[in-house]
């Protein structure tokens, strides 16, 4: 048996450099010297097997990559740059060292892509299954950043790409859209990652704003993917659209005439999200994920 | 069935203000102005059913505190500030709303004593048991981090108090040395939380250091708990207190003389670490805890 320190130690001698790091792994905690103009931005994000991937099926580099993606997917909604991340994973009992370093090999690959270091963790090993959480640091490095909650009656609402399907694969395979989340930045209004489907996250964009959305049906722009599962279920590429999550395309809301990013609807002074379909609108009620807590 | 967003209100409209946090809970990533003086430390701890508590047998306002307090006691080593705390539940499917109510209350006070609000979050259901992590952010405010790497040859060794037989209840209900490790700070040349146990941490120090130690099992302060559990166990309450984890009380290195600490022994240039017991030395293993990942 090797322990959680000689994974940590392999871990160390396998992580990017970065100049904000004066401390990395290795310590109790790590230590930044923090840009003394730059905002700090923070959240976590987790990934849990069963709910957002199956150990059985995707190897580890590809969990990894998800779990690092989310949280970079996160910094692309508030329009900042990754910085630094830290790792949580609660490792199955079974799982042999080299499953954890694949798992790290992909959170390390999709942190790369954005220089954007693991700098500290926590493994622990258990009889349940894989649960892996990060928590990400980004910087604003002269980008305001965009909350959910800026959106005027009157903005356009835009997404960055085609939804729906996203179960076929691509919520394991996404790439985040941190480059043209930070362009965006400059004229959106209000900003989300589209984890929890459209219906769900244009909500929480028109509650933190105080606002309500009417949504063209016929702007949407639909994956091929949802064409592909509403072949195989029935149920509408347009449904699968609107409701399914993970499609970690952004979800904005800004002035007339954005480039680069797909007109779906505007904002409205009346509470209240609709459809428009063939000219008469119906509630677009929330359908996409949410967790269930029993009461 | 109410949702996570019903969960994730109820923690808003219940969290502490700081003053260095601009965007709270509620959007992809809080928002914070970090002192322009301070040095940031980042770091993460998890508590897991059946590692690091007994769902069946704890409250979950002790888990809550726990995991919270793993990670004040972090700051503790570092003698850093706690600043904000971001958190990562997978909560089981059939638990109730009010049961994740109090693993945030417990979060919540612990976190309160040190003015240490939680600002960001997420929450997943899932088949398994409770997994929780904490991701911590400290600030220097004017303190001088401390790592493990700077004890040198002549140091003495110290430690904030009575150890061993933390399992009998303490490793819940132990309150971080916050306050204490940031006095210290002013004269420790390197430290550590013991949560794998002195003869563990001391060797991660010796290890980030390049030096030896050698402890005085004379020295080494017991706690009432290691002597009980020695009766029920057969190991002495010595062994306990050298190798049992989570006593969550400092281990630093520094000069001679520092107040209000326990002296235990002293650094040494050559490598290795040895206890003297009625004048002879015996190399002293780490027994303390660690994870097990397979091979």
């Amino acid at each position: 048996m090797a322990g959680e320190f000689d994974l940590i130690d392999w871990i160390r001698s396998n992580q990017a450099k970065s100049p904000l790091v004066s401390v990395g792994i290795g310590h109790d905690l790590a230590v930044l010297k923090w840009p003394a103009n730059d905002l700090l931005l923070v959240g976590v994000d987790q990934v849990i097997d069963g709910v957002h991937f199956d150990s059985s099926a995707h190897p580890p580099e590809q969990i990894g990559r998800k779990v690092m993606n989310r949280n970079l997917s996160d910094c692309a909604a508030m329009g900042c740059l990754p910085a630094a991340a830290v790792v949580a994973v609660a490792l199955p009992k079974d799982a042999p060292m080299e499953y954890a370093k694949r798992l790290y090999a992909g959170l390390r690959e999709a942190g790369d892509a954005f220089a954007c270091p693991i700098i500290g963790g926590d493994t622990a090993t258990w009889d349940g299954k894989l649960v892996m959480s990060v928590t990400i640091l980004g910087r604003s490095d002269g980008v305001r950043p965009i909350t959910r909650g800026g959106a005027v009656a009157g903005n356009e609402i835009y997404v960055t790409g085609p939804l729906g399907g996203s179960i076929l694969g691509r919520h394991l395979t996404f790439d985040p859209r941190v480059t043209l989340g930070r362009k965006l930045a400059g004229a959106a209004t209000a900003m989300i990652d589209l984890s929890d489907g459209l219906s769900r996250d244009l909500g929480h964009i028109c509650r933190a704003s105080g606002v309500g959305a009417i949504i063209e049906s016929s702007l949407v722009p639909i994956h091929p993917d949802a064409v592909e599962l509403s072949q195989r279920d029935g149920v509408s590429a347009l449904e699968h659209a609107l409701n399914d999550g993970e499609d970690y395309e952004l979800l904005l809301t800004g002035p007339a005439g954005i480039d680069g990013v797909i007109r779906i609807g505007r904002v409205t002074r009346e509470p209240g999200i609709f459809l428009m379909e063939n000219g008469s609108p119906r509630p677009l009620n929330a359908r996409g994920w949410q967790h269930q807590v029993g009461l």
